[in-house]
């Protein structure tokens, strides 16, 4: 029994930390969590973001362990009730998943212990197929570009059309993501609109929040869903 | 004696692709270069590009060789008169470079040699210490994110401020970038803004074109630089 809560990113404007997902998130983990195992790696500072997620989730009702303070990482996530990985620079975020051989442990976890797992933008991006669509730039060499595989396909968190008045010419996110569909095998792109998350259980993905999502998919041409949109069709494709 | 001519971006707004720096590609590579030798492996369609790259140039009054079309990539480095790497993904155009293995050649060719290297976009990156601070999406893995080490510092391309009427909350460019400069040893970056170009002349450097630029030093507040500086300051630094 499979259940993630994909956020597309932690801060609305105008809003604070986590203060657009509160609801969702509170629906989430239940009243069966009690403590959640926070990840920070993906910022410098470990323990302001500690800090930051403690705040937020004691005003949801939950207690907050950062994997950071504990002596081990891997005994860590081995003992989690439900596990938060927050966002920040997604090569960093996956660069110390590796160094910390905590991989294979959070998949096992989530996918066979069945524990929530809640994600936002870096956190949201590791825990897909790979990190190939993220939005980061690459401040660090991550020994891979392979991410948890905790869902078959591939997310953009903060995912925003161009400005019409912009006379910008860096590519636009949608050009970008089409040049990753220029390979084979590159799997679909659910561009998360900031506001959006993914409610995953089991066989079940469902949108959630206050904006739209739109799918790429190699080939085609991209598709809006709307909030309350059912999902399910992208667990079904294999890795 | 290193001759680099290194374009934050190959088309403005307005313009003709390569059209803002026309003059001072022309005045770069004088009458002395007969026969361009072009690399588009930035694009998934070189052909094409290989088309529109010779265009461009054939208006200034140059030939253009693309190396996708020579039978061997590695030869056709060690012919040419001067190099141009045009702009595109990143990731996708060092990992080609290191799959051709062709980055040792260019860096002999250039430091060695003395040929002139154009680069934009993409083909800037690719010329200074890393790739880590590109704008462009992961959508390959390279076997590395240094690059061809023409010079000891960082580029930005198609540096931008944020929109101050923006909600979106993604991080801005100057954020991405200090970052960058949270690790040790992280050289310093030069923030390209879009019309801006870097000459390099062995030991001296300075600022061409119709925009300024930004440069950001670890551990310094960023500092702005308008067309006509003089950046040598940037050579000095060790890799």
């Amino acid at each position: 029994m499979r259940r993630l809560l994909l956020i597309s990113n932690s801060t609305l404007h105008d809003g604070g930390y986590l203060g657009h997902c509160k609801e969702q998130i509170k629906q989430f983990l239940s009243d069966k969590v009690k403590t959640v195992l926070f990840v920070p790696y993906a910022l410098h500072d470990r323990d302001w973001y500690a800090g930051k997620a403690k705040e937020a989730f004691t005003t949801f009702g939950y207690d907050v362990q950062s994997i950071h303070q504990q002596p081990d990482a891997l005994g860590a996530i081995n003992q989690a009730q439900a596990i938060f990985i927050g966002g920040g620079n997604t090569f960093r975020l996956l660069k110390t998943l590796y160094d910390e051989k905590i991989v294979e442990a959070i998949r096992k976890r989530v996918l066979e212990d069945g524990i929530p797992y809640i994600g936002s933008s870096a956190g949201s991006n590791v825990a897909t197929a790979s990190i190939k669509t993220t939005n980061d730039m690459p401040i660090v060499y991550p020994p891979s570009f392979d991410a948890l595989k905790l869902v078959p396909f591939n997310i953009n968190p903060h995912y925003m059309e161009p400005d019409a008045n912009n006379t910008h010419m860096g590519e636009t996110r949608e050009q970008r993501i089409k040049q990753f569909h220029e390979y084979e095998d590159s799997p679909p792109v659910l561009g998360l609109r900031e506001g959006c998350m993914l409610l995953v259980e089991d066989r079940k993905a469902t949108l959630l929040g206050k904006t739209d999502a739109k799918l790429f998919v190699r080939g085609k041409d991209p598709v809006e869903y709307k909030v309350g949109s059912d999902m399910s069709f992208l667990l079904q494709s294999t890795l």
